[in-house]
């Protein structure tokens, strides 16, 4: 059975899957998945997958058949299980608790080749809608701490199947980087009495320089201490801690801004390989007043990683100045 | 100028190297130059480098020319300048300091291709001990706080250069991930009294199964919580902060293990690239009890990144135990 390890040091959560026999050369590569007939997202292949747990679909059509626009799946390998128990132990001076929790796929649509920003913005609402119905109804397991949605586009991203799809992960415990996050908007808010958010929000609407699109909700914008070469965030513009608190009329100006925030990217990059993340207020803990859901996209144009994951320190030859300039005027 | 960043939210340091024009679709490829006289690092192309700071040569070999066998040089185009006075600044909520410290590549022998495990102890012994005069050599300017020394081996890894390097990067600045290891070993001194880090390699001693190579004076091991498959680290049995510390056969033994577990992955791995990472500790700040040198390689065989940067959660398919047997094997 998989577990999940907490590094002594730094306590950092990392799901070990034990019960996966991968031999040294046994990793995954990015499937092309060109012959349609072999996808496992693509319509007519839907007994390739596990039963879905929701769909978009015709209504004449029956669950796990073909016509339907949008899917939602457990993960066939999934990293953590409802099923699984909560348990902690530990040996010596090591933790870790079982892998409880859920990983889901959104199958976005039976289109199999279509980016996110390429759907109509009524399609990327409906995508929107489902993740933020998922996220509603896992609020109900209380086992679950945490859910982070996010998508890996391209195989320099980490995807391994090409067919447009979101990833759901809920988890017991916090991840360290959302708890970094929190903590520091947390301490910022004991000091300033403000969200750091909304004064970055206010900050960037006065300089206006790193602003790549804005509308009466949301403004992307790619951020002052950007980690990567046309790093772009995406955040509402009034104070919010739960991406499944909007109304409806609120993830209609996402779409909008979401569709015309990638698709600068695309125009802008030759090569848009990309991780697109949902980041949202934990789901057991009190973080409405200092944390502010936010969506991060970090286009895969450079090669890093050994290095920033070791240090935490990061190299970044393009300014954002200029790659917000870049994007807007696009 | 380049400057170092300051996020306002988790108060990570970022280069952002705002003297550099890069356009979208002009980021570094690698290079795999197999035209040797093409090769900045390699012999008789000297002058194609910034002047050497320190070589190992031969005894009637001038600088900057042929006859060397190993050179130190500064980054033809670094991240940080020893020039650049020491400047903080201040813009609303945002803060940022001038990018002052030092960026150095080792080019390790003027062989084009063998990687580190291929050369001789001797030889690996003549390199770190190379690093460890150039790490003492920085400590008298006391603007700098932090030194990272790496290596990058193979474009999956990111590398943009095959020929056999470390770099070396001073900063004036602790980097993000140093501190919270630095913090966390720290607070674990201050509940238990002792060094995490000694207490890790007396559980991986009685335990074993973690165990990848052992000497008189260093051990091997995957760690616990292991980010990556085949995730390695080497640490010095004895208590010592600062890599710099040591004597010479303490050196001898480092070489000893180094090449035993390069070759290791290196016959594990079909593919076998990598990133190599020497923690010390920062200079001027004392935590001679409770931080413990250290060296994490991480082989690049999974695709992984924007969600791991953005989470800070790793999924690990391959669990310590079963790789570190698979080491001990070979």
């Amino acid at each position: 059975m998989s577990e999940i390890r907490k590094d002594p040091i730094v306590n950092r959560w990392i799901i070990i899957a034990t019960d996966r026999k991968n031999r040294p050369n046994d990793f995954s590569v990015y499937e092309e998945n060109e012959d349609l007939k072999y996808c496992p997202f693509c319509e007519g292949n839907e007994k390739m997958t596990t039963p879905e747990i929701t769909a978009v679909r015709k209504p004449d059509s029956a669950p796990n058949s073909a016509g339907w626009d949008l899917r939602v799946i457990p993960n066939k390998f999934p990293a953590l299980r409802v099923e699984n128990e909560l348990k902690k132990s530990k040996t010596g001076i090591y933790e870790s608790i079982s892998a409880t929790g859920a990983h889901e796929l959104i199958i976005e649509s039976p289109d199999h080749k279509k980016d996110l920003g390429q759907f109509s913005e009524e399609k990327i609402h409906s995508i929107l809608t489902n993740i933020k119905n998922r996220i509603s109804d896992l609020r109900n397991d209380i086992r679950l701490q945490h859910i982070i949605v996010f998508k890996n586009v391209g195989p320099k991203a980490g995807a391994t199947l090409k067919h447009p799809h979101f990833q759901l992960i809920a988890m017991p415990v916090i991840p360290k980087r959302a708890m970094e996050t929190l903590t520091g908007a947390h301490d910022y808010f004991k000091i300033h009495k403000k969200c750091v958010f909304c004064d970055i929000i206010r900050q960037e609407t006065e300089v206006g320089a790193r602003i790549v699109d804005s509308n009466n909700e949301f403004l992307s914008f790619c951020p002052y201490a950007s980690r990567f070469p046309f790093e772009t965030w995406i955040i509402p513009k009034n104070h919010a801690a739960d991406f499944d608190c909007g109304e409806e009329t609120h993830l209609r100006y996402l779409s909008r801004i979401m569709k015309n925030t990638l698709n600068k990217l695309h125009k802008a990059l030759r090569d848009f390989q990309y991780n697109l993340l949902i980041h949202t207020s934990p789901l057991q803990s009190d973080f409405s007043e200092s944390f502010h859901w936010h969506i991060e996209i970090f286009p895969r144009i450079v090669k890093t990683a050994g290095f920033e994951w070791g240090t935490g320190f990061f190299i970044n030859s393009t300014p954002p100045e200029e790659a917000a300039k870049f994007l807007r005027e696009i």
